[in-house]
């Protein structure tokens, strides 16, 4: 493939606490916030450090009053606004007055969102495109050097307009989600990891902005196809059985028409019912219960990248 | 040791949801619930099946207004109640009066309180006494028949009247604690222990009941000594280390003197100060994160048990 010029990414957000629950973002932008006090100025790029929910920090929480991490749309971004607005939906645009507005050329570079999952996510670059370059390079740049986890690249097929998430107001954008830890509790070893990917991808971008050039190559690209419910009981919609342990923490291989899927608390095996092996990620997920998600699945395939360079070279 | 004899166990109380995010316990309890109605009057003991916090199992979380778990003194029992007086403190005082009173001789014969950890717990029997040969025995039943997971004797050494927990309104009681699992998540091989814990513990008391002997041994039990807070920032209390990687998910190995404790998160090793070898466990709970616990520390010991049968035989 022919050698493509990009604009450098002079602007990088990097934000923790989209999710008060999830602590290795929260803990490393607060480490980064320290440190930056420090190195204010070295360096080509600007990098800054958000704490996107700091009310559902404080208090433990996933969010508040609503999903913050569902707020990004352009339609929520542009409801008008009264007394009885959840404070996320406040929040939002504070963050797109602060990093965007999403979709003009005032937003940042590149922003970077820090999950974590109970599921066994390894480290997961999750975003709205399968054909955004600088995410597949820097995706591949992870998967060379990581040295601990694996890396996989998730695409969400949602177009711009409707892309509803904190990454989709930088020009280029993605979710790093590390797993598996509990929510409310910070492991080392996940943080570590995050602390390595977050150093891996400002690494690359300096890189990137000093005229170097990135082979093409080709990426694994895992894009969602369907997310699976819990079985409910009808009349409560209370959850009737639990992902089952020959699924758990198996996440990113593949599933086949008939294999186990669930085990019901009274004992039985439910299995998948689906025509096409795919792909199971979020398996397990905690936050997931209370969307109706026991898992997602993903078809897989191979995207071609180009080489690249940027425009100053 | 000589023969002892003791009162047969009738009336025996198996409680979930007194944390609501500890999600095993609670769909035990509903799906042994729907089953006793199948089965009601079967067999000469009567269990009773309680949801113990249905208001936080119905918004997921620990607790509401305060810790339910810590409402069970005689002095929180009895403190006068206003329009203020958070909901788990009635709360408690309902199942006071249903299982209890605490201390008299109406309250239940058994209480076993179902909870998750985060932390690598294996099967924990938690009591407040280690000379309860009701609760001794059962451990040891289940330590030979448990086939999956480790099973250990912690006692808190508190008096009965300052006991602060649900069990502690039984005649005997204890919580059985079970993890790794995150709190509002639920695996099906936690699920599987807790529902063959509590189907063995069942068993024994039938055993009992109907007469049956049981030899004497030993029991090993690691009493709680102290707890280890997480190192924070004097300023903000924020954390500022994580368990280390060296530690992290070794509830149970004997921690020495100069061992890694921590890792924080500017990199930095921190030791164990103790002058005492000493048995780490509740490591990393996410609960424990407010209650500035980052790990307990027990001393362990060989506690003799004598033979016992059931007074009717």
């Amino acid at each position: 493939m022919e050698l493509v010029s990009l604009p450098t990414l002079r602007r990088v957000a990097v934000c923790g606490g989209t999710h008060g629950n999830e602590l290795s973002g929260i803990y490393l932008v607060r480490e980064w916030q320290k440190r930056k006090k420090r190195e204010e100025g070295a360096g080509p790029v600007s990098v800054v450090m958000v704490m996107s929910n700091p009310r559902a920090v404080q208090q433990g929480l996933r969010y508040t009053e609503t999903d913050l991490n569902r707020c990004f749309t352009q339609a929520s971004l542009s409801a008008p606004v009264s007394d009885r607005t959840p404070y996320e939906m406040l929040r939002s645009r504070e963050l797109n007055a602060l990093l965007g507005p999403k979709g003009s050329p005032k937003a940042v570079d590149l922003l970077c969102d820090l999950h974590n999952s109970t599921a066994n996510m390894g480290l997961c670059i999750i975003s709205y495109s399968d054909c955004d370059w600088i995410c597949l390079h820097i995706c591949k740049h992870l998967q060379r050097e990581m040295a601990t986890i694996p890396v996989r690249y998730i695409h969400f097929d949602v177009p711009p307009n409707e892309a509803y998430s904190l990454e989709s107001v930088g020009k280029h954008g993605f979710a790093m989600e590390i797993g598996p830890q509990p929510h409310g509790v910070v492991r080392a070893d996940i943080y570590a990891a995050m602390q390595e990917g977050v150093q891996l991808m400002l690494d690359w971008i300096r890189l990137f902005n000093s005229g170097a050039k990135f082979e093409g190559g080709s990426v694994d690209v895992y894009t969602m196809v369907r997310n699976i419910d819990y079985p409910r009981d009808p009349h409560t919609r209370s959850i009737t059985a639990a992902i089952h342990p020959e699924l758990q923490d198996r996440d990113f291989c593949l599933l086949h028409p008939g294999d186990p899927l669930f085990l019901s608390f009274s004992g039985e095996t439910l299995r998948y019912k689906g025509t096409e092996p795919l792909y199971p990620f979020f398996i397990n997920e905690g936050a997931y219960y209370e969307k109706g998600i026991a898992l997602s699945l993903a078809r897989r395939r191979k995207v071609e990248i180009p080489p690249i360079h940027s425009e100053r070279a």
